[in-house]
């Protein structure tokens, strides 16, 4: 199990912040994702056995948001 | 049949516009609901014999967003 930060670009509201912890937990290998709206990031527990960071950065972009 | 912008605080994403839009079309009399991000405003084209200006803030409000 790891624990990483992703700083995330664009989430402004409540729905954003709920998309995105949405579109991880859904993945196979996140167990929590936790969204700051005011840091602007999501703390990710996850499997690193079965999941990559890439996987992760490209659910949220999927949602619309831009991962530096 | 009457249009109205009604000023709107909070709304900062495609997601909130969506809700809003949505909460309003939802309502009988409604006919549409346009959301501007970059103005804080709705345009709603509704049957004023159907629905009065409060009946559309409470709709509004229900969404998280203040009305002004």
């Amino acid at each position: 199990m790891a624990t990483k930060t992703i700083t995330v670009e664009g989430m402004s509201c409540a729905h954003c912040k709920q998309a995105v912890e949405s579109a991880l937990t859904q993945l196979d290998g996140v167990s929590s994702a936790n969204v700051s709206l005011e840091q602007g990031n999501v703390a990710v527990d996850f499997d690193d056995n079965k999941i990559s960071h890439s996987d992760m950065a490209e659910a949220i972009e999927d949602q619309g948001y831009d991962v530096k």
